[in-house]
């Protein structure tokens, strides 16, 4: 045979197995948005080029997957600027349209092409894949599935709690045990007033958000080389090294940032947030975590993180509130907040501790054999009946030997065999064999669905 | 304001109510894709172009969507080759990857690369968005999701009834009132030998494929300049123009085709078909067209189609059995049949007819009114009841006015408010108002979770 054919590197197949397991993922998360009342949109996987493009830094806009323009793309360009050198200039005239590379820059475009029909608050969810063009390793693709939940258009801070309630929600739901990590854009801000560098705050951010990858020391390198002096640096570390409960924390923090409006802000937000997520009976450990910066984002006020207890990976899930998310196409004042969750990583996390559901997975629960033309249509109209009735099952179409149909029912993993020969037919029973335990009864071919039903 | 955003034309962005209907839709196809043991996976969005190209015929071709190769995509590329009239050659030399065209030929890449993985007969189904690059028009997009199911290496005939069956009941579900069409590449084969030009079997087929859109006089019309004399096309109409029941239709078929091997195989092909069906109750009429062809597809048995009774509008669903699905990536001998649903259409018959379910759609049920900080804090113990009892509701985010609430309400369609303000509190009581009638009830806060769930 020829060579086999294959799939772009960083892409993926879904073979069955996979998809079941993929899908009780994002049926879980969809369930839980749904019951909390957010309703899902969907957007095109292509946008123009001008929707994308300076949305997500320089480095982003490289990263994008380019769609070159059909029929003759070329048409118009001058020939004297058609060189091999100039490849990056030509990209955006030979190609005006880019596959998304976030659910967020799309939303936010949704949100102001059709303000007119949305009813605000604005409860959104969107389950879609992204691409991009990143180098591909491990754990890292260049198609990959987000999963959003933004309320837009609405300060309270019930909504911040709400999102947590899900996050907690979600994660009972898939039996993983979560640490919640709560901190606060403007108590970070607070914190750069206080230590004497309020202009520093991008850098101070950017360095704390690497405290988990890169340690202490390498952090305080960091903002020793932003020109921020040792004795500032020294008045950090005691802020960061917070311990106990939340009170605790809070209260220190109350008497350090007093003379910070900013600052004290977050911390009445903060504190809002952990009583209403009190109130709201969330089950999970939420940790008010003074070093949770979530890097570069757009956030202004709650943040949030999630880890897996007892998992070496990465956040699973995280989110915030943002001040302006659609400003960047003109229409100004529209705040929110919102989560994600990594489905991947989720993945991953139930594969490392074996908590995806068996029965789940398996799809066909009963295989019909098929051993002669009377008994397929004696199996039909029982395969008929079990079907109507709810049971996913199948009658193996072929009426091949019947050790090649168990090995089809054993390489499926079907649960359970109905085998119908003449005996079988002729007393109107059918032998009805449990594949995992490999007992065969005898039963009444009437009696078959409430068997399969009880 | 600045000038909108706006998505690529032939693209569409789903909004709640929109996606709401659609997964209505694609819901009940998946739901009985499973029920008859189907396998779902996925593929990506984009393929290496060798995968694609030449599988779609020329005009498929330059209806691919290309990504534009990452970086300095004009990197290896002679300078004297890079000229305006070039953008052709140049096109496979910048771009090395394509949008998804259709699922079948992603499939037969699937089932080639992960031949060694896959269970035999394989029931696969894969629900994805394609992308052509067609001039938009009316009910043609340029991103469309496709419903597939396939049962490959399978020659047993049950498949076909199977897959019939499943017509029947995905409609069913939808309330949708069907005709299935069923006829078989091997009669028109026979046709073609009985008539005297079986090398012209190509062109009859697709002259007979136009007879709804163009009439018979036009078939014959194209049926002349293709040289088949109007002798041969004579005998061609008493075929076309058989009435009656199966059995009429195929009692005069099998003595007109008796001298052609193929005819005659597709005939009992089409009898043990129609038997099967009868046998598995199939409750659309199915109708043998001797007219329907399918088109240029690679089918070489049974084909089917989908039309909606009473509604004007192209098929909704078809397909038919095929033999080499896979040879085209060196991998002989895979057979198998295959339908496909066509979402869009069955929305638009849907919508037509008005056979939307009212409550699938709406999402939320309940609204809690949020009239004061105490009040906030007794809703959301009643809140939680509720949603952990399965109930989508949720409370408005902030303390606005009573009348922007109910707007809320309203516009979101929600058929259910709980208000509660201090002689609410007071009694221990809510009261719950019936959006669509107006009716307003007062009852224990206790009471309300098994009022949602009566």
């Amino acid at each position: 045979m020829a060579q086999l054919p294959s799939i772009p590197k960083g892409t993926r197949d879904f073979g069955p197995l996979e998809m079941a397991k993929r899908n009780y993922i994002f049926d879980t998360i969809r369930e839980v948005f749904k019951l909390f009342g957010f309703q899902q949109i969907e957007t095109p996987a292509m946008e123009n080029l001008s929707t994308l493009l300076g949305k997500y830094g320089e480095e982003g806009d490289k990263l994008l997957f380019r769609i070159l323009n059909s029929g003759d793309f070329f048409h118009g360009i001058d020939p004297s600027e058609l060189r091999v050198e100039n490849s990056s200039s030509l990209s955006n005239k030979i190609s005006e349209k880019g596959l998304r590379y976030d659910l967020t820059v799309p939303f936010a475009r949704f949100v102001v092409q059709h303000r007119d029909q949305i009813t605000f608050p604005f409860r959104r969810f969107q389950i879609q894949p992204v691409w991009r063009a990143d180098r591909p390793q491990k754990g890292r693709y260049r198609e990959f599935y987000q999963c959003d939940a933004d309320i837009i258009g609405s300060n309270s801070l019930l909504n911040e709690a709400e999102l947590i309630q899900i996050i907690d929600l979600v994660f009972q739901k898939l039996g993983i045990e979560i640490t919640i990590k709560i901190n606060n854009r403007k108590v970070l801000a607070g914190i750069a007033e206080y230590i004497g560098y309020p202009g520093k705050l991008t850098d101070i951010t950017i360095a704390i958000d690497k405290i988990d990858k890169i340690g202490k020391e390498k952090v305080v390198e960091e903002l020793i080389s932003k020109d921020i002096p040792s004795h500032a640096i020294e008045k950090l570390t005691p802020i960061f090294e917070l311990e106990g409960t939340f009170d605790k924390k809070y209260s220190s923090l109350i008497s350090l940032l007093k003379s910070s409006e900013t600052g004290m802000k977050g911390l009445d937000e903060i504190n809002q947030l952990f009583r209403l997520v009190n109130e709201l009976k969330v089950q999970s450990y939420c940790e008010l975590d003074l070093t949770l910066a979530r890097g570069l984002n757009y956030y202004t006020g709650a943040i949030f993180e999630v880890k897996a207890n007892g998992v070496d990976m990465g956040s699973i899930s995280g989110g915030g509130r943002y001040d302006n998310l659609t400003g960047v196409f003109g229409m100004e004042g529209v705040s929110g907040v919102g989560i994600s969750f990594g489905a991947d990583r989720i993945y991953d996390v139930l594969s490392i501790k074996d908590l995806f559901p068996n029965n789940n997975i398996s799809g066909t629960q009963v295989l019909f054999l098929n051993l002669g033309v009377k008994e397929q249509e004696y199996c039909l109209l029982l395969l008929n009946q079990l079907r109507k009735s709810g049971v996913c099952s199948e009658i193996y179409p072929d009426q091949s030997k019947f050790k090649k149909q168990i090995e089809y029912a054993n390489k499926r993993q079907i649960p359970y065999v109905v085998i119908v020969g003449e005996d079988e037919m002729a007393k109107g029973m059918v032998s009805v064999k449990n594949m995992n335990s490999g007992i065969q009864e005898l039963i009444s071919g009437e009696l078959l669905v409430s068997f399969f039903n009880k």
